[in-house]
């Protein structure tokens, strides 16, 4: 197996005095980079998608924490904190679903009150250094996570996958597209029916970008086709990413996941979920739990600057939807293949 | 029951020497009506879906069929039916899955055949009066649906519905949306959700505009939002037409009908047909058989004037899937409910 990594995507990055996002909602017309100094600006970058993923959305968080902190006064310990809590409270305010949002915040005021006796200079640092961690850990997680998943991809396979899981949702590699990029990096037989993911077509927009750059053989559908691919043999395999999975291998991901598994379930096609441990909720028991983001209904009906619905009619966003563990054939994790019953 | 059916859209018009139709690519931002006066004009109407829905096709294509054969000079009857028999093939040209155009064809050719002795004018005359029967038949058609439908349709109901099979798909009252404007008729407690319906939007468009006219309650969803509804039981049912049924039960849609079928088989949520008589091809023994119809890529990746996708990727857009016989819990017709086994 080839070992450079040259072709995977990398959508964040440190930039010695602040953070460097590729704007994916400029995909796929234009390729922009945006500066983030603040945490406000981090703050709209995630809630309006710029930075997006689950993964992603946990490093840019961790920047971003950083980003305000680094602002605050040198003051003593205690009022410090109560900044710090203001700050955190407020990044997870962007975004309800994805879990590696809070767990990147609750790691780094772990960090915090780990170090209490510390400077605040000290404290500021060492919150940066484990923001970059974060970002290390996350591409050896993606990248573990696509090493693995090789056990349950066959030499020659169509696989089909849902929203965008690669290098713009991660650190790098991607978490369902590592799995399908080191497939092809250990040169199988594989092809990709890619969902354009409906409302706002990450798939179209950034899985079928990705794919293309990386030269991965793959054709995009509309998301209602895969079960009727299905049908006709031309399946072998789903892979989708995960917002948050909770105790019982229930979990969240992006609206239209829980409809692909059932249609697994139906014709007996194996339903995979690439899960960084970043994304494991063990403190909510089952998906019931798991806050779902609505968001504003001109996701649907306008698209660019076209009005595809009749005017101010009620329209329902669910970002996101269930899937219970009895659907799920396996987790992907950095640490290998995890079968049910499931326990985290 | 109130007998009054001004609210029901009525989308094709035969006036006088031409035929009128509401342009369905235009709507719902522009309500343009287009006059048509020769035959490949009604070809090019079909074929780029100013007139759409399965029983709609037919009436368009019987009207077309006379205009076509309305030009034709007086000569003697052979050589009259190798110009009608062109005609003929070229209108079917237009669009291969809805069994309602060969079938309105092959109607007015059996017309013509059973009067080879009359006089090539009484001939004309006689097709435009059986393509007039065939417009008010389907209107008929449609309302007997739409009641025979109430015996399905509980007092209080959430119903799901895929694409558009309203007025605009047919004579009038249309064939799902009519079941669904006769229980609101009959001032059942019922809400709707109305599939999108990708890739071209009909659903958004058509359905959710036609919705809105007739003031039924609705919420448009994306296509992949249903089966995350009826995992909450917020579906109660699911109603979609057709556009071609087999002999053994199976019946052809328009895309994403199979998931809603698997995902109600999954859910034990009824999935109801409504099919006219004209939509059914005796002739053929399963779905596995139906020619499917292939469309442009560009429907896809191209909404309005916005590019969603990256330039020149490969896309795969059927415009139908096939639903087998036993995930239809029955089939509505305006001869009653039908349920298995079918034989057609």
């Amino acid at each position: 197996m080839n070992e450079t990594p040259d072709t995977a995507i990398s959508s964040i990055e440190w930039c010695d005095t602040h953070v460097r996002i590729l704007d994916q909602t400029f995909l796929p017309a234009r390729t922009v980079y945006s500066d983030i100094r603040d945490v406000g600006r981090m703050w709209e970058a995630i809630k309006s998608l710029r930075v997006r993923g689950a993964p992603a959305i946990g490093i840019a968080a961790a920047y971003g924490f950083y980003l305000g902190i680094r602002e605050l006064p040198e003051t003593k310990f205690p009022s410090f904190m109560v900044e710090v809590n203001r700050i955190g409270d407020y990044l997870i305010s962007a975004r309800p679903t994805a879990i590696n949002l809070p767990w990147a915040i609750e790691r780094l005021k772990n960090t915090i009150n780990a170090h209490k006796t510390d400077s605040i200079q000290e404290i500021k640092d060492r919150v940066l250094r484990v923001a970059q961690t974060i970002h290390e850990e996350d591409k050896r997680m993606c990248r573990q996570i696509g090493l693995h998943a090789q056990e349950l991809i066959p030499a020659k396979a169509n696989i089909l996958t849902h929203c965008n899981t690669g290098g713009l949702a991660t650190g790098q590699y991607g978490t369902a597209l590592s799995a399908i990029y080191h497939a092809h990096k250990a040169e199988k037989n594989i092809h990709v029916w890619v969902n354009e993911t409906r409302p706002l077509l990450q798939g179209a927009r950034l899985t079928a970008w990705e794919l293309n750059k990386m030269e991965i053989p793959f054709h995009l559908i509309t998301d209602s086709m895969g079960p009727a691919l299905m049908r006709q043999g031309k399946v072998d395999l789903v892979i989708v990413g995960t917002d948050r999975v909770t105790a019982n291998g229930d979990m969240a991901n992006k609206i239209g996941s829980y409809m692909l598994a059932v249609a697994c379930k139906h014709h007996g096609i194996p339903f995979y979920v690439a899960a960084p441990s970043s994304s494991i909720d063990p403190t909510i028991d089952t998906g019931a739990d798991i806050p779902i983001e609505e968001r504003d209904g001109k996701e649907i009906t306008t698209i660019g600057q076209t009005d595809i619905a009749p005017a101010k009619i009620p329209v329902y966003n669910p970002a996101f939807d269930v899937t219970p563990a009895e659907l799920i054939t396996a987790y992907i994790t950095e640490k290998g293949i995890l079968r049910p019953p499931y326990s985290f």
